[in-house]
């Protein structure tokens, strides 16, 4: 059976890297020869000309991390800005990504009553209906789920799982607003570890070959006490954990999280990566590479 | 001052109606008529063919309870669905409510890190930056928000209420799910009314002519008990209402909840209201206005 779990710790072992490489595309930041080249001759083209650019500049960055990252996950609101052709060069990320044989964690955030949470969920996988075909949706491999609704919110994404998709539900974010309710005192327990005992039980159906779970946790690096706790929790989920580079977070502490022969984590920069040729060299796409490697090494092989 | 929940206010006095119409497009629940309109004549447009015949659909139930219908809420899954398409369709959707004077709460419950907030604000109600004009968004009047995140992620929708802008913070949920987080006893008091402190002290500077809040809060019927709760800790907030109809809450106690001169609240109805026709009426949209104004009068006068 395919699971995705097996598929991203493939793709962690076969690369040695525990990186994910966040996907989000902003105007302000666009390299200018790619403005140049995309800018619009009239001002009724802006969602097109923008869409064009940052599905330029993804690919651009998606070819030159294929061979240190181990997946990638592009931010939908980015995209959603631009409208249809905003979500047109979503989909065309989605579809360069896989066409690297990198794994695609789609972050939207979704969480709806179980009727819509179908919905969200074709929309990032596919499925029927359409009116004679399935539906094609984003075709990602995973997606990110907030929990706010409870399992009804997470069943819908949760039972793709069964045709080799993943679920990252939001346990500890990294921003720092996040203790307004996550680190709310329930029962003795932070109101997160609540969360952390729903994702363990509706992962536990979902193992793949390698030991992992198909439906992980989202955990940021700026609350190591958080990380350590949902680890001991979750001994089995994949844990994506953002809030290194630009956030702050710091990555020496995350060496104890390993488990299996893929680490049990992957670490996420956006920012950091991707905007690096802002630091001084040239070429984006080289900058991207050289700042995906340079975190690689930091964390560390995987095993 | 262009204050959102003036415009609300505005359209339930002069309507004399607490309806909040739910545009849920499904395929399976297509009319006929509309079906064999827009099939598609490869399986390769399926997507355009599914878009172009829920923008038409959506369209006209919008005509049919323009009289009767105090606002509208398309919920974005399921144009998202259908990718590029259904995201032209949902503009299109939006835009065919504000000229028909309806205001339009985008339901996404959307929810992130405030970076990522401030790009799914301009997805919602546009703003700059593109190249060289703002974008246009979906141009909505308000926004359904998820609060798991605290409040970076409540706050980019929030500001927007400066520009004319209102936002529902999901606060207890109409799902059979909800209780799992939103009912946990946090320091003697539902998790729910913690996230009701929030929006209070969000809303407190945002307070039209009408004496409402731009910063409302969504309160499902099928927890009644929770809606006496919320309304007391809220008395100044729009509340948004989901559930009545195929969701099985009641109306009758809504009435005690009422609060100015138009009610302060909507109860949304969605499948009830757009499917209507699947009852025996022939045509959708005269079945869609009968059940609006159905529902309309159950509710009774606003003030």
């Amino acid at each position: 059976m395919d699971h995705f779990s097996d598929r991203l710790a493939s793709s962690i072992v076969a690369r040695r890297s525990l990186v994910c490489v966040g996907l989000d595309p902003v105007m302000e930041r666009m390299p200018p020869a790619l403005l140049e080249r995309h800018r619009p001759a009239a001002a009724a083209g802006e969602d097109e000309a923008v869409a064009a650019c940052f599905a330029e500049f993804c690919a651009g960055v998606i070819e030159a991390v294929a061979g240190t990252a181990a997946c990638v996950k592009p931010q939908a609101a980015f995209f959603e800005q631009y409208g249809a052709p905003g979500w047109r060069a979503l989909t065309e990320t989605v579809a360069c990504a896989r066409a690297h044989d990198l794994p695609v964690i789609l972050d939207v955030k979704r969480g709806d009553i179980a009727s819509t949470g179908v919905a969200y969920r074709r929309a990032a996988f596919g499925g029927a209906p359409g009116f004679t075909a399935p539906v094609a949706g984003l075709a990602a491999d995973a997606v990110t789920v907030s929990p706010y609704l409870g399992d009804d919110a997470l069943t819908p994404f949760v039972d793709a799982c069964a045709d080799g998709r993943g679920v990252f539900v939001l346990v500890r974010t990294s921003n720092p607003g996040a203790g307004l309710l996550q680190e709310l005192d329930v029962d003795g327990r932070p109101l997160y570890l609540h969360v952390a005992g729903a994702v363990a039980r509706l992962g536990a159906p979902h193992v793949g070959d390698h030991g992992y779970s198909d439906v992980g946790a989202v955990v940021g690096a700026t609350a190591p006490a958080a990380l350590r706790a949902v680890r001991a929790a979750l001994p089995h989920a994949f844990l994506l954990i953002p809030g290194v580079g630009a956030q702050g977070g710091a990555t020496e502490a995350l060496g104890e999280l390993k488990v299996g022969d893929a680490g049990g984590y992957v670490v996420n920069a956006s920012r950091s990566i991707i905007y690096a040729w802002q630091e001084g060299e040239a070429d984006y796409r080289r900058a991207a590479a050289d700042a995906a490697d340079a975190l690689r090494r930091e964390l560390g092989p995987p095993g």
